[in-house]
């Protein structure tokens, strides 16, 4: 299986904040951002892998600025690494300015995903070729959260996280 | 005002085709792409003339053909012309097939958008600059639909319709 | 197959504007009422023909006037012309005052809607018969629109599209 | 205040059933129909009164048939009588059969509705004049109802209710 | 098939009002709170019945105070009486305080489910064992509904409901 | 500030899978599990704070098992730890089996929310009270949960996170 380019997963999303998807403070309902998260997220991960994919977990998600009701908002999702079956991808979140038209990051989120067949079960994915300085950070943190989010679950001994271990030595 | 390069409102926005949003043939729902188109088209709008911009007609939009559950769908919306206070969207509507990636055009469809205040009045937006032989074809167009537009609300008198009698002679 | 009245086909949505609906203007979302025509306008072609209707293109909608938060509003949908195997429906938009009780047109819009088989496949539908003199101009109308359509997809000659011709003369 | 028609309250309302508003059985979901008929209520009472209403209580329902997906319903939502400040309003709940295009009733159902001012109190409503049998039938049969539920909620003694009580002598 | 307690299918669902549910008072909409009730009820009718359940009837619904934008809404769900096929089900609303924590009763619901098999046929469902005073009372109060609600459709004669009789006595 | 129990907090939410609902393998959408969870931990940290709490992070989501349309699930959110104005909130979220109505666990996930006075300015919180050894468990983890985060952001000296440390000596 041929690796792909990470920017041949690279999905755009833009999109309004209408007043049935806000907070009761009249900003981008949490969930509804989260959701809209999901939907980019699988694709990329879909057209890296060119199979169905099924969210496997959400890894981190901060919600740093709130994004206002009318506000344009665009997610870019790519996939930052990929393992035997699972794919990690990164989602960017911008709010634009409507008179400056400058675009600030307003969020970030990282979501796991897990190519499968038509029976369900995990099938494996190409690798991936990181081109640019933040693709290449966020592949080699993205093994440092793998081995984590094994030893968060008790499915790897701390000892044998290396990458992660040498973060606190 | 200076003028700006059609490439500079391009808005895309991907999405995935739900059960929710499907009508009973499995096939996503006409209503639904309309509404999306819509959101599409009117971030176009403002990222032209950095205004509040509201749906003033849609022209023309061809189902040309049905886009099944669980499709990838990118939308791709542009000003094609800009007018005094409104300006012509053209959004192009592709399906991606999942297993080869290659993707299809499905529909296109044409918005009318009009730039406003606060007060809710028309305000003056930028010229639009083209580049390619299609932007320039779709450049041309525009006038002899606004032509149209204005022959069929009886607001222009057809022997007045210069460009759009040409095409009759 | 014999030909049938448009009041056959005559179909009424009354609605309400709520919040989850409007756009960041407090008005009905444009996207929302392309929709809510649709779902119209298809009952209105699937009367006519008691056959499965697919939206074939939106030919024409024009906003008049902004659709505000709790107003009530009104669709009304009915075959203008009927072809083939496709119908125009014409889409009438009313708003109506809640203290005087008085309906004011806001919106019109023509969709054309194709009758299929199980297989998906274009069937033949019957003819329609014009009452009223405002059923007569649209059905004569709807030729022209029609022969328009053709033209501007390449389909038609403009020299073959008599009715048209006639308007620019 | 004068007397209204029934007629003049009627409300139609007339959609179809689409697959993100079934049950997991594929007919229209319960709660979604209940939606339905109490935006139709809301306006058949507005209608008569002129005023801003809210729903007071949902009197009775009853879910004769399953409303399968694809199907096209009509409301049809009408004051059965009003009081000083409350109305009730009768629905009828219809399925069109698509090819031979005849109307079962499937549902009715029964609301009431309180009109209020500004700062939410209750305000007077105009009476009603019935026309039809069934219209009088209904007239009859509400004030029942009405005394009925004071029965049940404690706020009239049962041997006060003279309608109620005839019904069981 | 033994007989259940009323605790054993308490179903409870606590969920916010958000803007996009809203009536054009900024309170819940009367159609979604009809809507949520139908989900709770109808998991408590599973719970107690281990069966698919369809909605039967709503036979009271009473909003006796409106529920607010952004408010914390509880809904709680249980049967208060089976019959051969059917359940009563009783739904208490209550809203809770921000600031002081304190729940306030702001509605309650009365619905009847029917269990089905898999061709949709009425099967037969477990008795209830009360254990509260309120579980007694409404109970007892069920039957007398259900003949008051056979009476108005007819299916009772008046004289035979001895329950509803003595109430007017 | 008292500080208050755990179980003070507890939400629980249960609810149907239905067909607008789930992704194109007929399993609940991830995204609109996503929001629901989002949802239920608002509540519970507004109940610990009594005040308007907004989304500052998702830690920590894993989807172990799809939720199959028509499933019935039950969400529990409750207040794992409180810092100064954060709290973290953790979700268990149980499928229950129609037929045994035995409960399986689907998913957890780990929140973060942060109380906001009218001015959007985070405010303090009360403590947290852990009474079972589930909750003290928790409580510990959610220290270092909190070190690992503000490592991985760039706020906190790896050599600073004690709790952290410990795990991978």
């Amino acid at each position: 299986m041929e690796p792909k380019l990470v920017s041949h997963s690279t999905t755009v999303v833009t999109d309004l904040v209408l007043p049935g998807e806000t907070n009761p403070l009249n900003n981008l309902f949490g969930g509804e951002l989260l959701a809209r998260m999901d939907r980019a997220a699988s694709i990329a991960a879909r057209r890296h892998s060119r199979r169905v994919c099924v969210t496997a977990s959400v890894n981190h998600v901060a919600f740093n600025r709130p994004i206002p009701l009318g506000s344009v908002v665009t997610l870019e999702a790519k996939i930052s690494r990929a393992f035997k079956s699972s794919m990690e991808v990164y989602i960017d979140v911008w709010i634009e300015d409507r008179e400056s038209g400058i675009k600030n990051r307003a969020n970030e989120a990282i979501y796991t995903f897990v190519a499968v067949d038509e029976t369900g079960h995990p099938v494996e994915v190409p690798g991936i070729i990181t081109e640019t300085i933040l693709e290449k950070e966020r592949y080699e943190a993205a093994l440092r959260r793998k081995q984590l989010s094994l030893v968060l679950a008790g499915k790897m001994n701390p000892s044998d996280a290396t990458e992660l271990k040498a973060l606190f030595k």
